[in-house]
């Protein structure tokens, strides 16, 4: 049973119970391009009370360094090194969990932020934003040469996604073998600023129905996102917390990596997901409307 | 268990049970553009022999006409009447089964074959070809205008996939109330003269993903096709052979039928599948290694 927060006490006394605050940044801090109210004020709390502040996104289009211009524009403050993305944990899990050899490339489906973040780790790819394969001409074999090099494939949210892209990744996991499948994260969808759209899980998808298998999924709710933090920062899983929208992304992720959670009602997830008639199995430590609601330990 | 054919007798007696010989068309005739060696004589031994022969292919990207210039070009024998596409057929779900009023539309993620099919069943759609849908530019919702009267989504084989034709079929299945899921077919794969490619299954799959359920399918192994068979030709499920190469289709699709079953070897099922350590479930009852094997009955 998730403990729900009202009072002043109840925030005041959850910040004093956590020193390691990981935040969801979408549907949690804002949506798309406007921030939910307080939520600036909320960190600048947190800061102040010499929390710890880190921010946990699958977002797998944006490298940190460009996840941060986010932040900068919206007048939120953070560091690089406080932005965990589902790409820099891609690149991560590829240079140094698996330590992909130096003569071994991985085929790109994902955006120009997933291509920064493997350059920054040192890690050779193709396709990607490669304009050979932003093309909706048709694909042939006869045309295609395989690059015996690739070892694996990496699929993240490609808003370019077409069947070029989708052939050749087919023919690396089927024909190089051993060729790993990854994928930054399985969201199935992604909040735009309009609306719900097609998420990354939804652009991997066809993969996994042509082989009949399913990926190595790199974040939330994988613990691949955790051990990538684990290895930069020391926090005490008991005095940890992850803020989260989602059920079974954030809500997992804090679960599965034995930190406490706390669930926010401003994106994906509404009130009926949790006490409706069929409530999920996930459930929160604790459960409030809006991280704004935090502000109210401020005087305290 | 399985009847292997081998001797002139087995086949001249296969021929003798069975009046109705349904064919799969690639993989079992054909490969690509490269006739199966001998198909062209067993389809004239099968006619001279006052059999009734009917092609039935869930390759949705060609009407049934423009299938019948693949037939022609390889010189292979056929009448349009004679085929059943699973473009045809899902044109003739929304016609005849569900009954699409008159006032809605279907949005198609599809070729120019399944939009020619719905044009002569009088199905109205928008989608498909459209060139405004073909792009591979950033979709946003923020310019896109919801067509109330879309009641269905059917998506078959589009090697012009693309973001914006799965966020707009998104938007009509999650917005449109009642708006209903349908797939042309669920196939994997797709066998390509030089080899295998993501099919119609994998092109559908992000929409299945982002939804979390399944589609209505119509083509093999569903009962859709063989419901449309039936409402056009006569034939007695005891006297009637489908002929194919995929276990988990064409096989599937004659048992669920209640009709007799030949699997072939020359497409996607090899030895192992039927006789390795971990067989199919899916078990036809009879085997030959190509249906050129069939012309040994010749002499009698």
């Amino acid at each position: 049973m998730s403990t729900r927060l009202s009072s002043a006490e109840d925030y005041a006394s959850l910040i004093d119970k956590y020193d390691t605050w990981m935040f969801d940044c979408d549907g949690v801090l804002w949506h798309g391009d406007r921030l939910i109210d307080g939520a600036v004020d909320v960190l600048r709390l947190l800061r102040d009370r010499k929390k710890s502040v880190l921010f946990v996104t699958n977002n797998a289009t944006k490298s940190r360094k460009s996840y941060k211009g986010k932040f900068d524009q919206l007048g939120v403050e953070a560091h690089v090194d406080e932005i965990y993305g589902s790409a820099y944990a891609a690149a991560v899990y590829l240079s140094s969990v698996i330590k992909l050899p130096k003569d071994k490339k991985v085929y790109v489906i994902g955006m120009a932020g997933l291509e920064e973040e493997l350059r920054d780790e040192g890690v050779s790819y193709l396709g990607g934003t490669d304009p050979a394969d932003r093309t909706l001409e048709p694909f042939s074999l006869a045309n295609f040469v395989l690059d015996e090099s690739v070892a694996a494939v990496l699929c993240g949210l490609d808003t370019t996604i077409n069947y070029t892209k989708l052939s050749k990744a087919f023919q690396y996991l089927t024909r190089n073998p051993g060729c790993q499948f990854l994928v930054t994260n399985e969201d199935s969808t992604y909040p735009s600023a309009d609306g719900l759209l097609p998420g990354a899980g939804a652009v991997s998808a066809p993969l996994r129905f042509a082989l009949g298998k399913d990926p190595v999924s790199i974040g939330k709710p994988a613990s691949t996102m955790l051990d990538c933090i684990k290895a930069k920062v020391n926090y005490d899983t008991k005095r940890t917390i992850m803020v989260g929208d989602r059920l079974n992304t954030d809500i997992l992720f804090g679960k599965n990596g034995g930190i406490s959670t706390l669930l926010v009602l401003t994106g994906i997830t509404v009130e009926d997901d949790i006490t409706g008639p069929n409530p999920s199995s996930i459930i929160p430590d604790y459960v409030t409307q809006s991280v704004g609601d935090l502000n109210k330990a401020a005087k305290y």
